[in-house]
Parts: C-alpha cells; structure tokens; sequence
C-alpha cells in the first residue's frame, strides 16, 4: 500500500474532524463520505475539500473496492452491523466509541474483524492526549513503583441536549467509557469489580431517563491497585480532566491544559483563564496522533494503538457499574453476563 | 473566670505540644500534667516550664478543685472514663480524636458531659488548618453552589510502628477518622452511607492484625452530594492532605503546603521540594488555633468549633466503612448498630 | 483577489515553514521557492508539495507577474534590496526581522514600500503567541491600569554556532530585538532611552566578535513606565520566555508553556518536565497566526498586525543599546544617528 | 552567659515584634525598654510581658550594668550615637536598618565596634525568610551553577505615610536596601556598579521630596554577573517579594508565600487569594529567627548571620543608586566618595 483511501461513515462533527485530519495526510485519500442527511452542504464541505463522493447510504462505500479503510462515525445503534460489513468487504475500520451497548453484540463484531484478518481501532482519543500519554509513560517505566491508587476526574462544561441524553446508554456508557479505558490505559492492569454511586443534581431530565449526571465509581483493579473516578455533566468553569497515578514510589499526576499562562494579580485577587473549552480544543492533537496511527499501522504493519478488546473491556466496565447503579452493590466484572440474564428475566 | 487552670493527661507527643501551646497563652495556667510513665525526664520537661505537678495518677488531677479544665491525650482506651469522671468532677474537656472504638460507650461519655453541663472539644486539629478552613468558608459562602463532589486525599509519609498498628483500631478508626470530620466539616451535611474498599500493598503487617494499609471509601451525604476519601499510609514523597469541593456554581480546591516556593530549573527538569513533612509541620498552627478557640469558649462563653457530636458522627463512619471492608458492600450509617449485633453474635 | 499567490525567497528553516504554513490554507498558493543553494533536495521538497518553480535567482519570483506576495526569509543583509525591489514590482512583501542592521537602510527600504504603495509585515512572530496576546489584550483593556514596569525574560536553550555568530549582528540586534518588540507590543508606548549592560559569561567566542552572551537592558517609556529586559545564549533547561507588566491596578504575567502538566512526586521532590525547547516548539502555532494575518490582510484589506515601522523602531532600540553597551552609559533614541556619526568619525 | 539580658531601645511596631519574639526565648530577659514618647500605653504592654523597666531616656539603658545587649529600633538619625554608645558601654548591639544614610557614619560606627569588641548584627531580615534562604542555600551548592543574572522583584503593598516619606532617606536607602542586601546575600559576591532609573508614578508627593516610587537599578557584580531589582511603592494586589538566580547549570526562583493554597474556579476563572499582605504576615518566622541567631552567637560565640560590614555594603549601593539616579548614568561604587564630595562642593 502506498496511498490509502479511506471512506468516511457518518459526516457529524467527529466524522468531519477526521476527515480533516486525513485530508492533511501524506499517503492518505479521502475518496467518499456517506451520511443519512447527506445534502448541499455536505457536498460543499466536501468540495472544497476535493473528497468525490458524497452519498446518503453507507452500501455505497462498502461496496466500492477501491476504498481500504472506513471510518464508522456515525451513531452507535450502526455501529455493529458496519463493523461486521466493512470486515466482510475486507476493510480495515476505525469505529467511533463505544463499540455498542450491549456486550454480546460487541463480542460478535470482534469475532468479524478477527475471522477476517482486518485491523480495527477503537476511538479512544484521550489515550494520545500529551498530559495521559506522561502517565502512561512513567507508570510503564516504574517511576512510581508499583500502582495503589488511581484517581480520575472527568467533568464536562455543559451536559449535553435532552434528546442525546434519552439514546446515550447513560453516563456509564456515554461518558465515563473514555474514563474506564484511561484507568486500564494508566494502570497497566485490567478491572476486576467495580462500585457505582449517582445522582441527579444538575437537572431532572437525567431521572425522566433514568440517567445519572453525577457519579463516583470505585475500581479494584488485578494488580491489587484501587481506582475512583468521578464524572459531573456540568463543571461551569469548563472541562475538567484530570489523571493522577499512586504508587509504591510516588505519584505522576496531571491537570488541565489552559489557554494561555497569565496571571492575574489585582486588588481583588490572583485570576487565570479557565480551562480549555470542552473536547474539541482539549483533544485537537489528540485526534490528529491516533488518525494518524491508525493510518501508520494500515501502511507500515505497526500494532494499532487502541484494539477492539480495548472497546470490549471498557464497554465491560460500563454495563458493570449501571448495574452496581442499579443494584447498590459492587458488581464483578466476571459477574455480568449473569446478572444481566437474572435482570432481564426478572423485568 | 479569669484565668483558666489546665490539667494535661497523658504527656506523650500529642500532649506535649497541647502543653506548650497552652503555656503561650496568657489567662492559661497549665498547673499539673498526669502520665503512667510519668519520671525524671518529664519532671525535667515540666520544671522547664513552670508546670508545678507531675504525677502518675490522673486522679490526682481529677481530684484538683482548682483544675478548671482536662485535656485528654492519653491512649484511646482510657478517653471515656476519663470523660466520664472529669464530667463528673465538673471539669471541662479537651479529648484527643476518637473519643472511643465503640459507639455505645461514645454515646455514654458525651450523655455524661451533657448530664454535667461541662463542654466537650474534640481534638479534630485540621478544621483549623487554613486550606481547609478557606475551603469551608467558600462552601458556606455560596461561592460553589450546592456542594455535588467532595474529594479527600490524606496520606502519611510513613506507616506507623506495627506495635501501634495492632492496638490502632484499623485505618478507618485511626487515620481516616480525620477525613471522615473533614467531609462532614467541608460539605456542611452528614453523610448517610459508606462504601469501602481496602487493601495492604505496602506492608503485609496491616494483614496480620486484620487492617488495610490503603483504602478508598465513597460517601452518599443527605443533601444528595457524593464523596470519596482516599488514604495510604506511605507516600514516599511526603504528608499528603488535599480537598476538593464541586458543586454547581465551581469547585474550590487546595493542595499541600510546602517549606518554600523555590523552582529549580536544571537541565533535568524543573522540581520544587516536597510538603512539608508530617502533621507536626503541616498543622503547627491548627494545634495552636484549636486549643486557642477551647480557652476562648471558656472564657467568652463562645461556641466550641468541635463538639462531642462531631466526634460521635466521624466514628459512626468509621464503624460503617469498617463494617462494609467486611461485608464487601455499602452500609448505610443507620444500619452500624444491627450489623454490629449481628456480627458479633455469628464470631 | 480570491487567491494570492506566492513566492518564498530563502528557503533555509524559517522560509520552509512559512512555506508549510501557506500550503495549508485556502485562498493561497505558494508558486515558486528561491533559494543560492537550491539543489535536488530543494526540489524534491518542492515536488512533494506541488511548488512548481524552484529557482537559484531571485530575480525571476520579482519578474513573475503571477506572484502577489513574496515571503523575504534569505539572510539579512539581502532583506533591504528585496523590499526595494518586491516593492518596485509592486508586490506585497512578508520580511523576517531584522529589516537591516542599518538604521538608514531600513528607512529608505520603509520609503519604498511608502512610495509603491505595496504592504510590509515584519516577521515578529511572538506577538502572536497566545500568552503574550493574553498580556497585551490585558494591559490595553485596562485591567492593570497605567503601566509602571515592564518585565522580559527571554533566553535561549543552546547558543549559535560560531559562524552565525560573526554575522549575526550582535546580541541586540539578533536575539534581543524581539523583545524590543515585545517591549513596545505590551506596554502599547515608544521607547525613548536604554542602558545595556553585557558580558561574556557561557563562551569566549563571543568576545571574539565583540558581542556578550548576558544582557541586561532597561528601557525608559514615553508613557513613563521604566522596562528591563534579560538574555541569555543559554538556560540549560530550556526556552525561556516570560513577560510581565505591573501596573497601577496590578499586573499580569506569563510564564513558559511545557509539553505537558505533569508533576511527578517522588522521594526526591516534586518534578516536571522542562518548557517547550526552542522557538519551533513554542511559537509554532505564532508563525501559523502570522502568516494567516498577512494573508487575510492582503485579502480582506484588514490592517497588519506588524508594520515596517515596527521593524524599524526595534531596530533603533538595538542601536541604542549597541551604542550604550559601547558607551557605558545610558543612551536616547533620539541621539543614535549623531552618536553613530559620531562613532564612525572616530573608528 | 546563662542568661541574656536585654534593653529594648525604641519601641514602635519593630521594636515591639522583637521584644515579644525575644520573651518566647529561654534564656533571655527582656529588662528595659525606652522610647520618647513612653508613656501609660507603652507601660501596660511592658507590664502585661513583665518587663520591669519602662524609661524615656535611652541613657538609663546603657547606663544599667546588667544589661548585656541592646536592639535599636528608634528612627534612623538614632543609630549611629546609640551604637557608639551602646560599644562604649560594652553592650552587644542589634540594630535596625539602615545603621545610616551617611556612608562615613556608618563607617565610624563599625570602627566604634570593632574597638570595643562588641557584637552588631543588622536588621536584615529577608535573609531569614524561607524562601530566600533556600535560593542562597541552591546557590551555594552549585546546583546552579556559575551564577549569571540575579532578579530581585520587591513592592510594597502601599506607600507610607508623607511624613515618612519625607524622611525616609527615599526609596534606594529605605527601602530597595533590603534588596541590595539580598543582591549581594543570593549571589555570594560585591556588587561594583550600579545603575538606577526612577520615576514618579503612584502620588506626585513622592517628588515633592526628591524621591520617586517606582525604580529599576541594574548591578554589575564582582563575579561578572548582572542584576536587576525592580521595585514600586504600591502594589494593589500585596506584597510582592520574588527572587530568581539565574546561571550556567539552571536557575533557582521563589515566589511569594500565600495564606493558603485554595483555587477557586468558577465560570468567570480560577482565583486565588492575594500574597500574604506585608512585610509583618511574611517575614514573621523570619523575624524570630534573626533574633534567634543573634542570641545564639552571644550564647554559643556562633558567627553573626549578617554584620555590621553587610549594612555598610548596603549602604554604599544605596547611595550609588541615588547618586546614578541623580546624574543620570552608571556609577561605580568606588567613585561614590569622590563623587559625593563634588555634588555637596557645588550645591
């Protein structure tokens, strides 16, 4: 391979931000996008950007053999049965996360992408973010000893429309799953239980869903380590990310990126800018590096950053803590597939 | 009452720094001190300061008509009795954190303290640190909002001596007790459930007499905010105390203090040096201002800043996150008294 | 105009990324790339981003007709005839700093950029960086009130090689007269008198050339504010690059930015990577802004942000504290050409 | 000597914060104090701190054989008879700074007490301030290196009184004397040149008595290293007190100390609390410990931590900045004799 072309499935804001990521790449095509409201616009946005092919329906890209890899960023009910479409067609996939919300269907789209021999990265973007990968990296290199305790804190500046939160899966599987992949990413060690707490605090319409907006779950994690995190939908002084790592010999941990340095000393009090907005400033590079690994990997045989079963094993986590949420208890990991069955015959 | 006359029972470390304190006030008079091992050596210390009796019998203290005031700074096991008895003798009290391990005999000595109507100050020194107090005030300021997260880090630099760890009560009773006072302090409501989860990374001696060297423990607070403390009994870079409250309107936070602002920046790296060590450097002052507002509500009729109450709540958690250590579950504070029966009667 | 097309003359480091820069926007197309030592890896690099001309003589980027705009990135001594000549041919000119080291010179290049009636951006690419736009758009707001004190810290990692040294101008001219412009872009006032004081503290070689590689200037303004600017050729911990400016309702100050924000807490201290290491790390996103701003002002007819007068009063602050150096004592700006003059009779 | 005893003379704010910090030390007395303007006030304090003796005549103080040492805290036109005094009598002598504003008083002084072989420590307490004291003590080490470029940053909160003003000796000899003491204590070296910009920007008293109140001076050092203090009247938002050393391994900086570590962030930014006010909240431990060491020489025969020769030094510098600010140029330590005589022949 010396040119890859990519096809992009759903055109929203993250299929848009991949596009011009892999427009800026060497080596790569942008040849078609499809998207259900497919219309003028998106045919001007991929005009001026010189992508050829704008369809409403994803069969076409599919179908066309000339396209190795796609990108599946379109809603998460479609997510499987692409999956299982693009590894048929023999291509290479990045799916937007999570996989699905439900375990089982999940398994089976691995099982696709491993019967057909296809690579498939899972878009778990704030792995490539500058701050976690320094974590990571001194974790790795022993810096701070053994692991004891992981602390994640994860808020947004505003919750998200009503209409997203009735189909996001709830907080677990919207939201924290990015911060489920961040403590297996950091701690080097799978989860083996986890504990849920939540409430309803910032407005009632995560209750008409049976959503939480608020939430603090507990890890315990293979290696013997402890993990909390905690997610808010709404931290009004802006994105609120953060990952801090305990060990034996100390402890890495990072804090916000901000945009600019200043200091503000005056009568009043010492001031300084809040945060950087929300994901879309926070994670710019990010989305950039793991584009542009995954396309390293199609081109050059390195291994995929984030694989499938990194997908698997956070969407694993998710469903154990809605049902600790549920339940009011801590819940195994290798407990799930039980108690979901004892539920869904029970309602 | 124009001067107060101390009694000081128990001469080891804590008492000490209690008796210095106290001996820089002015309308003090610290006229007798009381310790089992009570020698030369500490005849020596108290002729240093003018401290005119030393004996080994606190009776002889309780005994004192003179004596207006007790401070109780012997071991845990001798604080109800002592309550008791200086309550009955009419004496207020300044008692050392927990007032007991067992909630009923708790209940006991502060129904004694109110029968007499003598005043009873728990020694729960970080609520007069001045980061937390900052944090406090902003709470109560409205500054935040409806507190929705509160976040608790307290690590010690090193692990206590194995002879203490056995008869320490377990972490939860001996060193979180203080972070139990501090969620309850900062957040301004109870708290109505627990959840914890320990374990012994650091040395297998906690596992012997049946305690846990890290834990973190999730709280459910009445006003509906949700908490997380969490505790090692080494970080080897020093005495780690942090809180954090969010809540709708923002989140106040603050970090350790250190023995200097000093950056070096070097080829290496930029380091600054570590907090200050242990409680003795980072609650200098609190000691000081703790014992300060017990005189003061003596002698001006104010309101203490820690009551038996506040003592009685913070080993009502402790008493329920040791229980759900156990039981492997989230036990609600309502709850403490069954289970313990419960428990009791099944070893 | 809907597209400006451009030529880059000098095609050493700072003349590729301006080039790079270019490619990525619309509206622009870079058509030819000048350069003495233009080979086949010139080429190469041209081909691979579709330039299509590259040539040894700049002569034929003025002759073409096509060309809008040229990018002046060759050395110095060439900048001054260029702007003559791009001027002449009635094309808009981007030209790194300094214009000259020639007071005079740099007038009449400024004369004929007047007379032609063509735009000249100097390339003072910090006033772009996010931190010191935070601090400009402060004091001009108002937020810290009259400016009192002007504060620059600027050094580099690594000091030239030897030969760039003999050619550069000397630290005033060369490395200092970005904070010149720093100096008169945050304190929004002219600059009437300097004292420098210098010495060679890192190499001999330095001395050889009869520059310093330590320098220390402070600045009177016209609106009163007193100013002090410190280089070094070299902080071993990296680029250093800070600015504050106090005034009579406070201040505000920016330090470095670093790859990431992490602190590692070991029993050894508190460390954290060292800043950005030099201008291509730190000012990447500065060098995209200003290019962009010289585009959208040849399109849109929007003011420059940077204009040939500010080349030239940084130039004349250079002088000044050339001559001041030389003659140990402070000196005007409104004395540099009689005190050249001077000079001159007498060497 | 067992036991120290001391007169107090002068007891205005600095003269009482010694006094009591002198009371807390075993092995000291505290048995007279003087002051002009003695009366009932200052009668109660010394009675309530069982000082027994309470005069207006400092004579009775050298007259009183017990007493061994003396701090002089009276106004400045006092310091050089009391110190002759004071040596006459055999009397160790702390005294406050500047000893004078005559550089031959303070020269006779210092010969007054080398001839009585009496002990003079200088009041400049910055040395004991945690901060600063770290950056010496970084500096002396060589972890950075050779030192290159020193900055001293130092403004007060607000401007004195005009009747202070008026004889406060202007802003070189009262108050930037702190900073060249602290120039010549953090780079280890003579300072040989100094050059001083001021000007009037906060209150137009200010120039009223020939002063200004906002000043930068810039340092040539011995070593071959530059400096630079900057220093301003008023700084709405508190005390500002930083100090960087600069060099060939790396650079060591401090900041100011805040009365806590709180953050608050909120939809308008990230706030924290303003510098610990002045110069009696910073420099209060420091304070104790100047007075420590003073009684520990007298007690132990340790060195003095600062000497008479220090505020000598000082001094010079201080008057070589007034005179630089006078003539508008550089002036050498070594010529402000010569020079001093020249300005007072013509005026």
């Amino acid at each position: 391979m010396n040119t890859i072309k990519i096809g992009i499935i759903g055109a929203g804001r993250i299929g848009k931000i991949h596009a011009d990521n892999l427009l800026r790449m060497k080596q790569v095509e942008v040849v078609a996008v499809s998207d259900l409201f497919a219309g003028p616009e998106l045919e001007a946005w991929a005009a001026e950007r010189g992508i050829e092919q704008v369809v409403k329906d994803s069969n076409v890209i599919m179908a066309n053999p000339d396209i190795d890899a796609v990108f599946i960023c379109s809603s998460t009910d479609t997510h499987v049965p692409l999956i299982k479409q693009a590894a048929q067609a023999g291509k290479h996939i990045f799916c937007e996360k999570p996989v699905s919300m439900d375990i089982k269907q999940t398994e089976e789209a691995l099982e696709a992408v491993r019967v057909a021999g296809v690579k498939l990265q899972i878009g778990f973007n704030r792995r490539f973010d500058h701050n976690f990968k320094r974590v990571r990296e001194h974790v790795q290199a022993g810096t701070i000893g053994q692991p004891h305790i992981v602390k994640i804190t994860s808020r947004d500046p505003n919750p998200p429309h009503p209409d997203y939160i009735k189909v996001s899966g709830g907080i677990f599987m919207d939201m924290m799953i990015h911060d489920f992949d961040m403590a297996r990413y950091v701690c080097g060690s799978e989860v083996e239980e986890v504990y849920a707490q939540g409430n309803v605090l910032i407005n009632p319409v995560f209750a008409e869903y049976g959503d939480v907006d608020t939430a603090i779950v507990t890890l315990k994690f293979s290696n013997g380590a402890l993990g909390v995190i905690d997610n808010s939908r709404q931290a009004v002084y802006g994105y609120d990310q953060r990952v801090e790592v305990f060990g034996s010999k100390g402890s890495v941990a990072v804090t916000n990126d901000h945009p600019n340095t200043a200091e503000i000393s005056t009568a009043e009090g010492i001031v300084r800018d809040k945060p950087l907005h929300f994901f879309l400033e926070r994670y710019q590079a990010a989305y950039v590096e793991e584009t542009q690994m995954f396309i390293d990997s199609l081109l050059h045989g390195k291994p995929l950053p984030v694989e499938g079963n990194d997908g698997l094993q956070a969407e694993r986590m998710a469903l154990a803590a809605k049902l600790s949420s549920r339940l009011g208890r801590p819940v195994k990991i290798s407990e799930i597939h039980e108690l979901e069955e004892t539920l869904q015959c029970q309602s």
